[in-house]
């Protein structure tokens, strides 16, 4: 890989507050990650390749920590319903279509195809239950250059008879399908229970022993809905919580990183909990908002010192765009501080630009920003066709381009050190 | 003006809840109005022009009831910021170069330039305290073809000193400014009080006579942040609340239609006053998001009888665009139904289309409906470029494209009766 680097409008958070702003700068990869920014390329450098996107502001690469790609298919659709109604006439239906080769994949070709255009760099998927359809959403992943853990779905009960595993049949497929998955560049398997309701104990451990043996990361739901969580408490009634049930199964982080989405309810001990675990919180306020959930308490996990990045969590929520998440991460604060507890205040537009990049980006190990030695994941934006009677300023530009771009604006992205486009 | 036909995907709402799509469809436009929708042209429209939007969705064009056109410079900046601090830091000091001709010639070239763009065929728009300035973008708006309420701003107190009147020059502008605007097609001057805090008791009654002698509409902001609230309570300590204090000066629909924007906070008093007035509320879920003014209770002002529609409120909205107005109602109301209160359930899509469409279009007349008589207005929308892998219907493509879709969307757009592009 040689090494190369490029130009522009360097944008970068470098703590969970601070924007690093260099304008008409270079930040050079070497190997497959950042050597760091620089306003004249060092000696060292001196001749290697510049791509060059004058004029336009260059960012870590986005951070999706939850996302469901068979549910693009509906993406914006039947939005006036709750989760547990939305889960039955929305997903459930649709997801069950994966099982058919041809149909998932003309509907994988689409989500891969938007995913590549939008701000995404990196990604935590779930696919279905179908091992042959998740296998082949790997395979379209892995020839973009994207970086993403893609899960096959795990569920063996409380669905409809359509889509439903058995509980032999969910760990046979798991098993066959991580072994048919392990040679693809960049796209890594994540054992993905769905939830707590969807699986019954004896999946649970077998999946658990199965992340362990494996070093797998996992990733699942937590707290998103008050329906939802009272049922984990009649379902699982000897766990003292919601997080306590995946953590009596070992599911917090115990054999990789772990991720849960949403986790809008935690009592204090399960946010202490999840902090003693490192387990990482997928923020989807876009999908809490569009499925009735809540607002979720950012600032108190964070302030807790619990792991967070940012997720669309398509297609509850309704937008692939990590940009949007930015700005709809803000806005839900805003209104909790203002309706809920004032105590906590807003996210600012610093913090979840971080939350978006470099938060969301541990995940993957030193990945969502520019410092040197973080992996070299970029996108540039052209935010040329928005215009302003006055100059504006390189803060104002991105903050700008967060509350009105969108993937219409990428001209340019790489994850890994590797052109995507 | 010759009678024509637009072909295509013809969605509207006709009551506050129920959406109508008729597909391959005509509506017809006489002398600048709806004559209605049909499958087949009737015999007397044999041989009219179509203008063919064969598999777009065509609606009714967006009427945005609130929004400030020299805000629209700093959309999705300084978002970080509450109402007070915001106007004091963002608003002020920006409405403030309007006085400057060539400033303010170049930012509402902007400005015009992509409200044409957008969904919105007629607005409800705040200029600046400048006379000029205001002519000059309501000349602007003139000559789109688009239908504009243009309101020179009022205020002569509690604003810094570079940008407010004297009582008797806001007066003696308003007086020239309504001379001088009266002549433009399609555009309409609206008497724009900021707010209470920005105007004196003298200078509300003198406006007020205005309207009333000119029967001329009214436009300000009501009820849209605590610390507001309270300061209007000391402001007017003879007035019963925010509303009365409007009403004492007859400033909620004695003269001609009023339109308030916000009302997050008003009391059942306030609420019963403004359905006695016939006011309308111009809800600005964005906003209220973005200024960390709280969530609007909007199922209860339509409960209780009182008309609403829905705004941008650019800039304390980032958006200009009436489809984002449509999804962020529904996602504010149902935070506001699991936060705040039960008893009122969430806007579901055809009410907060309605709203947008119908609902604010009342305050033009009949406006926001292809309903026989209602005026032309119309916008075709190509849906082409968001792919499914399963045939949608017409209903799952407009709610998606609420959710996705923006200007870039839209390949034609008619206000009353004529075409904008």
């Amino acid at each position: 890989m040689r090494n190369f680097a490029v130009f522009g409008d360097i944008c970068y958070s470098d703590s969970p507050d601070r924007l690093v702003c260099r304008e008409d700068s270079y930040v050079v990869c070497e190997n497959g990650k950042s050597a760091g920014v620089f306003s004249v390329l060092p000696e060292k450098y001196r001749g290697i390749e510049v791509v060059d996107f004058k004029g336009m502001l260059v960012t870590p690469g986005f951070i999706d920590l939850h996302m469901h790609a068979p549910q693009y298919a509906y993406r914006g659709m039947g939005m006036d319903l709750e989760l547990l109604d939305w889960l039955n006439t929305m997903a459930f239906p649709e997801e069950s279509k994966y099982a058919d080769a041809e149909y998932s994949s003309a509907a994988y070709s689409i989500f891969v195809k938007d995913l590549v255009k939008s701000p995404t760099t990196r990604a935590c998927i779930f696919a279905t239950i179908h091992r042959k359809a998740t296998t082949e959403l790997m395979r379209r992943l892995s020839e973009t250059g994207m970086i993403c853990f893609v899960g096959k779905v795990n569920m063996d009960r409380n669905s409809p008879d359509y889509y439903r595993e058995t509980t032999a049949g969910s760990i046979d497929s798991t098993v066959k399908w991580l072994e048919e998955s392990s040679g693809f560049e960049n796209i890594r398997p994540i054992i993905t229970p769905r939830f707590i309701p969807s699986c019954s104990d004896d999946l649970m451990k077998e999946l658990a022993r199965i992340a362990e043996e494996r070093k797998l990361p996992v990733q699942s739901h937590l707290s998103e809905n008050m329906s939802e969580i009272e049922w984990v408490r009649r379902l699982v009634p000897e766990s003292s919580g919601y997080a306590d049930a995946y953590d009596r199964f070992g599911m917090l982080g115990q054999s990789g990183p772990s991720v849960m989405a949403h986790c809008i309810y935690l009592t204090d001990e399960e946010t202490e909990l999840l902090k003693k675990r490192g387990t990482f919180v997928a923020h989807s306020p876009q999908s809490n908002m569009n499925l009735s959930s809540g607002m979720a308490p950012v600032r108190k996990l964070l302030e807790a010192g619990v792991k967070c990045g940012l997720a669309s969590d398509v297609a509850g929520g309704s937008s692939i765009d990590m940009f949007r998440a930015v700005t709809d991460a803000i806005q839900v604060s805003k209104l909790r501080w203002r309706i809920i507890d004032e105590s906590f205040r807003a996210l600012t537009f610093p913090e979840s630009f971080y939350l978006a990049t470099k938060g969301g980006g541990e995940f993957f190990g030193r990945a969502g920003s520019f410092e040197a030695g973080y992996e070299f994941d970029l996108i540039a934006i052209d935010d040329s066709s928005e215009a302003a009677p006055f100059e504006l300023n390189t803060v104002q530009r991105l903050e700008r381009v967060m509350y009105h771009g969108n993937s219409g604006f990428i001209r340019g992205k790489f994850a890994g050190g590797r052109r995507i486009f």
